[in-house]
């Protein structure tokens, strides 16, 4: 982006999410209950970004008549795409990177996402994802042994002792860890959720190599693996199974707004994927919101209010997926019209193309983002076209 | 409407506002504070009918795949048209029948509502707007003579003896009566806001023939022509100048959405209408708002989250308006572009072309609903033939 608003000699505004970071409507009583959190919606979002962007022409000198263009990823890249098609007069168009638009209700299937996953692991090494998947049980068959919970603590490195309950934590929290590789799989080191090197999964993968080696030596390697993710840089004394990432994205944020607008259902079967299988379960995942929160989901919500499949007649949006990125599964990849368009990245996890300018970039990635400077100049022009014509 | 969905084998929903009617989410206590109050708003509205069609789709067989024109006259029209632009997933169109969707802000003057209503008095009768335009210094003289508050009371027919606090109140509520004629000026006997002859301002202008006459004589003659209004029918035993209307279209909500949304900026000079002078004054307008709800208006909210007049962007709403009707001042009543039309009606009033055909219809009625029924097939066909592109 720092790069691009460079060529277009625009000014790049970062507008943060209500009730992220320091933007807390009731301060540190924000997230106390839910009356409280009634405010955190995706729509209060959007408008409070309509009202910013009319703040920032009225109050900054020429910015009154210029082209306004929406740009985020990931659930930011939802909000820009929505944005357009909510406030089509505020901006003359979205760059939606890596936005998982359709990753709620049956709009795609709810497995598309772990496979992803464990195609990126299969690819990046022999045997990487088979290890993987034998792994559950050896950890399954490791934690009913007599020592095997304080084996495993130990093998694992964990900074506190396992009990039996914690079994299912630690291999969600193995398999979160996966996932978070996927996404963060980088030609060139980075520190998006964790400091990590290039090509993180192929790093991992060398330590998973045999398939059919002990359970115990399989988990001892499935350390190895986690370790490259946890302690690259080499500071973690133990690992900690109550955490995935060390940068704060927001995650008490954004936990409330899946327990009510972002439903997103998963699912793996353990034969098109390296997990465990797991069915979804709407259910379960209720009443896990009313506990959390006290409220209860609105699984249909987002495809009521934004569209789901049914967006043909907006206009404007870029949509770019890395291949490599599992939230591309829930993601337009094709182009709906001449004006919503889709740009795949091959070689690129989650939105690479708004990362700066590095000399590792794959030509996939250069390529998305010359298109899709393509259609932001061309949205430029449209709009001073009609501006003129209007005068 | 009833007349079209017959040709066009279309089910009619008439969907209820919440917090009018019968649609109130907190029963009674509805209108109690603004806690409660807090619910009433276009986008919730607008919300709401996005849920009943999806609730209407999933359980009236055979409606799933059919679809959707959002139609409604006056607030009903902008939320028709807003409806379109917002949940252009949900709709294949909209007709929005004088829909003042730019009585916002400066979008338009804030004296073009008045300047209609005058015109029509001027057309209706020879003198008549002038006679009205003289009824309030008269109305005032006599106001400050010593029986002067009796005597307008009698020559009024009042239900309640003027105090000389009320003079503002009896001119507000015969300017609303002059405003209210105008909304309704059909070309037959109807019953809008009251039973009423045809061409009421016609009838009216009879009573209102001579400007010049002494105070006293204009005023009996203002007399006429508010009974005209108010007691076509022959019930009314005297006038009550609390109501300007006897059918119930929900004015607390709608006071409430003034207070908060629907800022109207309303204004007259007395030169270029039949008024006395009045100035838009928002601080004023404000104050009496927190003294009534206990809120403050947004005055720019509608333009920002509605789009103003930049609205280009959007498809498939014909915006109908009757030049007879004040409401079209603050209409679309030129083409925005191909699939964003005005209809206008030369002899029209608010929203005539809603009505059920009448042999009494002017021509230039006819020629709207023609035009509108045109463009609802061609949204019809243009949803159906992407339909069978899909399989």
């Amino acid at each position: 982006m720092w790069d691009v608003a460079e060529e277009l000699s625009a000014m790049l505004v970062f507008a943060e999410h209500r009730y992220y970071g320091e933007s807390l409507p009731f301060g540190a009583s924000s997230f106390k209950d839910s009356r409280r959190l009634n405010f955190l919606t995706s729509e209060q979002a959007l408008a409070d970004f309509a009202e910013l962007i009319k703040h920032l022409k009225r109050t900054i000198p020429g910015a009154e008549n210029q082209p306004v263009i929406a740009i985020g990823g990931s659930y930011g890249g939802m909000l820009a795409a929505w944005f357009r098609m909510k406030y089509p007069h505020m901006v003359v168009g979205a760059l939606a990177a890596s936005a998982p638009i359709w990753q709620f209700e049956d709009l795609v299937p709810c497995s598309v996402f772990m496979k992803i996953v464990t195609t990126d692991f299969r690819k990046s090494g022999p045997n990487c994802s088979e290890s993987i998947r034998k792994s559950w049980d050896a950890i399954n068959r490791l934690s009913n042994t007599g020592g095997g919970l304080q084996w495993l603590t130990e093998a694992l490195h964990l900074c506190n002792p396992l009990t039996s309950q914690d079994i299912r934590k630690l291999k969600d929290w193995i398999s979160e860890t996966w996932v978070n590789l996927a996404m963060v799989d980088y030609p060139y080191a980075s520190n998006f959720l964790q400091p990590l090197p290039a090509w993180p999964i192929q790093v991992v993968c060398q330590y998973l190599k045999n398939p059919n080696e002990s359970d115990s030596l399989l988990v001892q390697n499935i350390f190895l693996a986690l370790n490259v993710y946890y302690n690259y840089s080499g500071q973690a004394k133990c690992l900690n199974i109550s955490k995935t990432a060390t940068s704060n994205l927001g995650s008490l944020g954004w936990s409330y707004q899946a327990c009510t607008e972002m439903v997103m259902p998963f699912c793996t079967n353990g034969v098109d994927d390296m997990f465990e299988p797991y069915m979804w379960n709407l259910k379960e995942f209720s009443d896990n919101c009313l506990k959390l929160w006290g409220v209860r989901p609105r699984p249909s919500w987002i495809t009521t209010m934004y569209g789901g499949k049914n967006i043909s007649s907006h206009t404007n949006i870029v949509f770019s997926n890395g291949e490599l990125d599992p939230w591309s599964g829930g993601g337009v990849t094709k182009d709906i019209t001449d004006t919503l368009v889709a740009v795949t990245i091959s070689e690129g996890a989650h939105h690479l193309d708004l990362r700066a300018n590095n000399a590792l970039d794959p030509m996939s990635v250069l390529l998305a983002r010359s298109l899709e400077v393509k259609h932001m100049k061309k949205w430029i022009r449209e709009f001073q076209e009609s501006v003129e014509k209007q005068q």
